[in-house]
């Protein structure tokens, strides 16, 4: 599975100190710690909300910089900006990084999407359109169908596209769990070529024992046809959920993964 | 989900004692637990291996008298034997039972379905044949197809068909953990009338955690359309894990179930 860690995101009010103070031993620490775990991807999203568009974009700048002159691992450049997701992927160059994010909407279609062909990259696509979140499969299956669309256009290949399906909390809509289930099975069907990541921490919000129910739904959700997970690689109860739905779903030879992890626990 | 509760089966070297003393108490005791617990059904399997036909006969009718008189809690009458399962059922008369079980070969067709005409009770079909598991979901669907042409031909509606898809250890071939969900699927889709019951353990013979991982193929299987579980009822990590697999797919409303389970814990 593909693990995208999610520790460097200004949203996090540590993370914002240390984004808008530009500490640099403090983002490295977080970096190391997320590469050490075994990411696959660290994802860097700077958006401290209080800033301008050139403060964002410069600290983008800084944080690319800065990890990958000590960090071999792969970024997630991250922002809901257009401009901010350019300027990462002019400081990562060559390197190996995923574009988070696209919606099915047709601003982020038409400046995000060419930034996927110009540089070369994966991109994430969210199934959400100019609406918001659709509250059916059948809707975040049409963004989804709109975002393959515009990729054609730009010519970015489907390989490319990791199509998040999108996750609202179950405590507020007993249903959304089932809905963003079927949208992954949903999309593995009509895309096949395409991958599927997502959140998974937001579906437990409100709820008592999130690790847990956390758990289960990664589980499911692997079941269903997830590629990989935007999560907290540093949990190593979590980091042993993957490892154990991986053998579940067929995806661990001979469970040797599972059975390494699990041994001396 | 239904719960089966699976402790009283005298291939338990600890039940096979009890069995074959007639040990009133030690009987009671196990059946009061599980009903305790919330098991919907108690499973009594009485083969010990070593008695006669008549002797299984006899111990079926003596545990089924004895437990239903001191227990409410339905019944689930297992035997590979139809005349075993037919004393059972005759010492259970009108109160609710479940026939555990028939296999889609002719002999089970033909002496196991027409004794829940019979009796007027619901029947696990287990998704095998003359042959043994096939290790193919199209050959498992094709025994289910068969049972489910029995229960026509005897005049059993098909909701009262509880398929049980059968699960292979994983540490022998890490495909059947997804041979057995996605039979789950087909049959769901193939015959939505008919439920979906299995005992989970199995998956995990020869692996370390094992909760860990009946656990996580609990999840898979509730979201891939299961409808209940042959299971330690006793064993409270399970439990729960009902509880948290139900609210995330949806079959707890407002998560109340769930909230309640988990919040003095």
């Amino acid at each position: 599975m593909i693990t995208i860690a999610e520790k460097i995101n200004a949203t996090i009010s540590s993370v914002k100190t240390i984004i808008e103070s530009r500490d640099e031993e403090a983002l490295l620490a977080l970096a190391r710690k997320q590469a050490a775990a075994g990411a696959d991807y660290i994802d860097i999203n700077v958006g401290t909300g209080s800033g301008s568009a050139e403060d964002e974009k410069e600290a983008m700048r800084w944080a690319v910089e800065l990890i990958q002159a000590e960090v071999e691992t792969a970024l997630c450049i991250d922002s809901a900006d257009p401009e901010v997701l350019q300027a990462g992927l002019l400081a990562r160059g060559d390197r190996p990084a995923l574009i988070n994010s696209t919606k099915g909407s047709d601003h982020y279609l038409e400046s995000v999407v060419p930034l996927a062909k110009e540089f070369d990259k994966p991109i994430v696509g969210l199934a959400m359109d100019e609406q918001g979140i659709p509250k059916t499969v059948e809707n975040r299956v049409a963004a989804c169908a709109k975002i393959v669309a515009a990729c054609d256009k730009y010519g970015v290949p489907q390989e490319r596209i990791h199509f998040d399906p999108l996750v609202l909390p179950v405590s507020t809509d007993v249903k959304q769990g089932m809905v963003t289930l079927s949208t992954i099975q949903a999309i593995k069907e009509e895309f096949p070529a395409c991958k599927t990541i997502m959140a998974i921490s937001n579906v437990s919000f409100g709820l008592p024992k999130r690790a847990v129910f956390n758990t289960a739904f990664l589980h499911m959700a692997l079941f269903a046809g997830l590629d990989g997970a935007i999560m907290n690689v540093l949990d190593e109860q979590l980091m042993g959920a993957v490892r154990t739905g991986e053998a579940a779903v067929g995806r661990d030879k001979h469970c040797r993964k599972y059975s390494r992890y699990w041994r001396n626990r």
